[in-house]
């Protein structure tokens, strides 16, 4: 589905400010000295364009709609020596958590001077809580500079993280019972979207608290972020099985590497990984639909290349093929997600078939680095990222921002209302840059028939 | 120097085509599959603003200025059994070398199924030759996707590089010799500085060769690119050798790590590493004039730091404080760089001077990772980012685009002049999101006065 | 089995040469300069002990078994100029079958002198050949320095290699064929078996034709070496799936991670792996019988573990618990090894099932890094390993030495008779200091009951 | 100078225990259940050869010396849950500082039970006090497993370091007003010539306070012990220095690649490093005396084998060719070390010279990774070693064996007394194996003349 079939307007694309409602943003941000240094266009004033490419004749509707960019302001909403800060991790791990943890506490309690973080654990389990005693089922951690100091080097959330969905009543309850004006959730698209239902119940409450999202994912799904924190480590790791399976392919006599990678609904972490080897041969997503038997399917296209090549390396993402299953029930399990079939093992079992069928010697090697894949500290550039996502988190918090996530479009990072994230999930789009690169450094087909 | 100053006109984003002087694209593309797959807008008709943010009020005047988007074009210029490439790689090393050639020359040779090309050695030197024995002083190399399987592996360039200044009548003497129909290079500033010089020398003999630059260096400082590649990949080795200085520093009585980083106009390099690790006190780049003595003088905070938090970490850009050494008489190198002076050695006197005169006991550090930045393999995210690159290089060739270089702006890839290219070069803008946020994270102050 | 059992005399340990019947070591080796440099002790003259410890009083039983040190010669059995040699990899991937290929082609070429060096493709498969027209199935390739420069960048074995039987006969007839006078066989303890064979077969004949193995697994399961190389390297990739495991359990309530580690009969490659990393709780070996339930089964300690210590990490070797598959009949791969059934599922399974019936809830995450540990480059100390046993291989095979291995012993590299490696295989010794340190580490019971 | 000639005796490796003087060890150890699983061999009646290497004809007198195994004891002279326990890491930082405090706490709290642990601060620094008021100068560190849990993430010593020498006496009287009875020293030769100090110091006071020491030096250079943690990982990251000088070279006309690496007295870090690359051209250690000019000095060798090769690359010990330098006079720097010049520039200034001085064009690029080399985490193959050191000095320190540091040797951990120790520093033998195998790797000559 494309955006431009959702009917976007602009009230779509602007973000509420807890100003707007509770009385003027009127404490003078402590980061002046930097914010000084900033150029006008950075002070609030600018928006950044939501559809950017341009035909030669300029199309003044699509230019209409822009983003809100992020960035420190001049004035706070909250007093920072008083605001209660509330920050929780959500859903499976991903590279990453820890630096947005440190980074988000690093400019509150250094330079923002807060003095009050809670850390959340568990996910929105940590929410949790007898209605009558008020008593938490599990205890919260006190954040500060001493507490985070090392935890970037470490994989997973020192919170520690859950993929289950308290009611949202449950959840600004406990803020309240807490005192937290400000709550920080750090997660996918579930998480997203169960921030934004928090959101209207806050909305319903007429509360004085800020609800700020940041897009955490490996498979880079989320809407309106052109990448998300976690996805570039991730596609270091996956890059990894992929050499492994070459390697096993390339020392073999017609050897098939086939290596699984995570991606449920979009293929962008096996595309992004096949990128960055050379002679990656085959890249099967769920956008693209798999056919497998035939002249013009995989099956047949696959063990002409073995014998043309010597070896092929195979890249899948998890999703892929999901309707070859013969009997393909909807499973589900404990968090909602459809059980996926592997289709890694699929894949092997009907290669080695057709080689038998045909008579030839083959050697196949199935990598399935599942987890490696999340539960991996950042690579540097992720490093980079989280910490501009944290910095500019905390700035949206503290100016009185709330009900949005940062987003980043464009090279630059924007406000994006967490109304308008759920309104689906992000996948390759099959026209674009990215997938017109991996057809052309495979050479693969664009359609399997 | 601010962009609008240069009185910028469409003309200077206007990319020139063989095809306006010597006849017609008319080969099919071999990568039509791919090609039909994309969408209306990626086929040549796009094009993207130089100038993207606006202010709530649209001002038309600034998105009269666009860049031509690249990607590959359905009809071709060159017909690829016959024409005949070479490649030369410039100036010092940058990750990514090997991985821009091994690029090329697969995409060249796998999809658009071209037979001939060379790899000129040891940059434009290589093109050095007797001119009436038409003899080469160094042989040319041959490539093809065996020669380049695993080069990616390695540092450095397989070709060889060179920083010498051939003059242009020589290399274009020498591209018709050898029947040379497209040359790509691969370099830096100076590289694409004389790229444009040889450009010009073309089109004054009317011969029909394009040319494609392709911006390489750890500095990051090419005009109308946001990255360029090695950028990433040494920002990962800067901040190893940063994490080495800060467990010094962490592990001794006021200890004090200081990292020299590369970069002699711009502190990108330094800045941006510095944002990778938690707890960098101090980043020093050519861009903020560095003041040493008196009050708010870099070294009476620093040292206070040092006794307030028990230990500094400094990453000091090699261009910074210059102006700082006594007898600052401009010497040159071979080629024509600016000698600069061991600001690192500088700072490291001058701390310990002054802790010395304090009477205070003290540890310092020094780390000058000098060649490990560069000299080095891709990080993953540049290997993608070498892939999109060479493909986009290979596809303005082959339609016949010339005397531009392949440019990367707002998240997508555009064909920027030559001419353009050379205006200047780029600083890291104090006034945008990177100085702020790194202001933001080590709480320096924004100016030294 | 211990060693002693075997009724081991000096014999076993006794090195044949060719010179004992084919004449004299005449020719001078070109390393003269750095064997003169070397000490009396390791020209030839030196013996290590088989079993180093020793009671308080001396028993000089122990003492009289000793193995012949390896290292360099004064004079060669083979004339450099002439020899013809081959190099052949056997078996699954290893860390470093790039790295020994390198080194003993640059020893042989560069130092020796030899001119004419083959790869066999495929392993064993490689010599495959008509008896009649003598067309070999597969080309060999020819090795010289500028074909393995770089090869110690890539996982694998740029000769390929394979797991097949060829029978003695036909690959002596295949030496014969192609006149070599030298055979290297690179492989595990099948391969070293086979190479047994082989060398059975040049004495029944007797050719005047060396053969060395080289012990690779990363398995270390070879008898008489303390490690072979790939094993370390391997050693690195099983930690990061260690972390990645503790990393997601730590981060989950009640969480349990679970590592699969390579290792069909020992599981040294799982508890080495565990000693690295600072808070694995249960390493499961085929060398420790597994009992899961019972009150001191596995599967109570471990989810006590759990609920005291709120997560727990498991390692466990493949080979591990293989009795507590119900219908476990014997079913067998190609190359004859046994089918193993997956036992990282049944824990996973069972440890589920159990916090079912307790009522608890839980977080599993099963990761089985497969092909990753044994499908990478080597780590540097692998490396140096590497080139030792490479160097001493060539110096082996030069000065005649045959049918013999490149040991390592007691920190000492040593030559050991091919008939006395293939008596069995090495395990992990549960009286000794590395199960005796992972008890501790991990502080799990020393036996399941 | 060569151990035999030190007139070395059994007494010269016979370990104090604190129940020779002070009653017998009577407290079971709780780790019985990993003890009982272990041979008799392991349980403290063996021992094991000083000198290994035997000529055929058995020389009995070089086996009466024989090193204590390390190892658990069955019981043990302290009390867990009252003794108290410091641990000071001195001098220098190596790789496996923090895995070593780890893995020694860890033993200590989880299996020993000890229930008081110290860390001192900043080295022999960190016993510091005022002798009237015992007020320390630095807060000492209270250790458990919590505070321990991530800290082999980190290079350096959360405890800090220092090189300072505090005299014998306030250490001893420090250790009395804390009541510290076990006090473990980790660091290098000047750290363990320390450590005998402070021993007899306590001796002298007839005290019951156990000293075990573990050796820690990136050069290798400690006497007894066959490595020193911190020793694998350094030589990993001087390979990798190699590898940046080796692309430079490579990739440059007549390029030069020179890396400095750490290395006073021994160059087995230069020697070991240049092991792991292929194309190493000249290694330069202090154990040879190095000449620059002459027809078989360096310089002339060098360039002609740039002219034959293209280029070459050079590792270089920093104490190599000291005496090279005109006016050499012994400056020292605040700990008594020498101050050495600077070689690698040296070098890099002489072949620039004498390229100069023949008319040839030429690349040169120095490295010097300093720090680099030790401030970094372990290495997996290191932080095993680190495990296994810090088992068996608590096991050590545990039965109350004192005066002894943990040393490894034929691939066993020993017990070596201090006293012999500080006997001398270890070099590299020219005469064995790993300078042997250099000289045949690089073809270097054995001796500059």
């Amino acid at each position: 589905m494309h955006p431009s079939s959702w009917h976007l307007n602009s009230e779509c694309f602007s973000v509420d400010c807890l100003s707007d409602v509770f009385g003027k943003s009127e404490y003078p941000s402590p980061l002046k000295d930097s914010i000084f240094q900033l150029h006008e266009d950075y002070k609030g004033t600018m928006r950044i364009p939501v559809d950017l490419l341009r035909k030669t004749s300029l199309q003044t509707e699509d230019h209409s709609l822009t983003f809100e960019l992020a960035g420190p302001r001049e004035k706070l909403f909250w007093n920072p020596t008083s605001v209660v800060v509330a920050i929780v991790t959500c859903g499976g791990l991903a590279p990453g958590l820890n630096n947005v943890i440190q980074n988000l506490v690093t400019i509150l309690c250094s330079r923002y001077k807060v003095e009050k973080i809670y850390g959340v654990p568990y996910g929105y389990y940590g929410f949790s809580h007898d209605k009558d005693t008020h008593k938490f089922r599990f205890s919260w951690h006190r954040l500060d500079t001493t507490a985070v100091q090392n935890i970037d080097f470490e994989a997973g959330s020192v919170l520690g993280t859950g993929r289950g969905h308290s009611d949202p009543q449950t959840i600004v309850d406990a803020l309240t019972f807490r005192g937290v004006d400000l709550l920080f959730t750090i997660g996918g698209d579930g998480t997203l979207a169960g921030a934004a239902e928090i959101y209207e119940e806050i909305k319903r409450r007429q509360l004085p608290i800020g609800l700020i999202g940041i897009p955490k994912t490996i498979d880079n799904d989320v809407l309106w972020v052109s990448k998300t924190f976690g996805f570039e480590s991730a596609v270091g790791k996956a890059v990894e099985a992929l050499r492994c399976a070459q390697a096993e392919a390339r020392s073999t006599y017609n050897g098939v590497g086939i290596v699984k990678i995570m991606g449920r609904n979009s293929g962008a972490l096996a595309a992004t990984a096949s990128m960055a080897l050379n002679g990656i041969d085959f890249v099967l997503i769920p956008e693209v639909p798999l056919v497998i038997d035939g002249e013009h399917g995989f099956l047949n296209i696959a063990i002409n290349k073995v014998l043309e090549k010597g070896h092929i390396t195979i890249a899948v993402a998890e999703g892929a093929g999901q309707d070859l299953f013969p009997e393909h029930k909807t499973e589900r399990d404990a968090s909602g997600n459809v059980k996926l079939k592997d289709i890694g093992i699929l894949l092997k079992e009907k290669i080695a078939q057709e080689f038998v069928k045909r008579g030839i010697e083959y050697n196949i090697k199935y990598i399935d680095p599942s987890y490696i894949l999340r539960a991996q500290p950042t690579s540097t550039e992720d490093s980079v990222f989280c910490a501009y996502l944290s910095q500019n988190a905390a700035h949206a918090a503290m100016a009185g921002k709330t009900g949005c996530m940062i987003g980043y479009h464009y090279g630059h990072f924007t406000l994006v209302p967490l109304k308008t994230v759920s309104l689906g999930k992000k996948c390759v789009d099959v026209q674009q840059e990215l997938w017109g690169s991996v057809l052309a450094a495979t050479g693969q087909p664009s359609n399997w028939k």
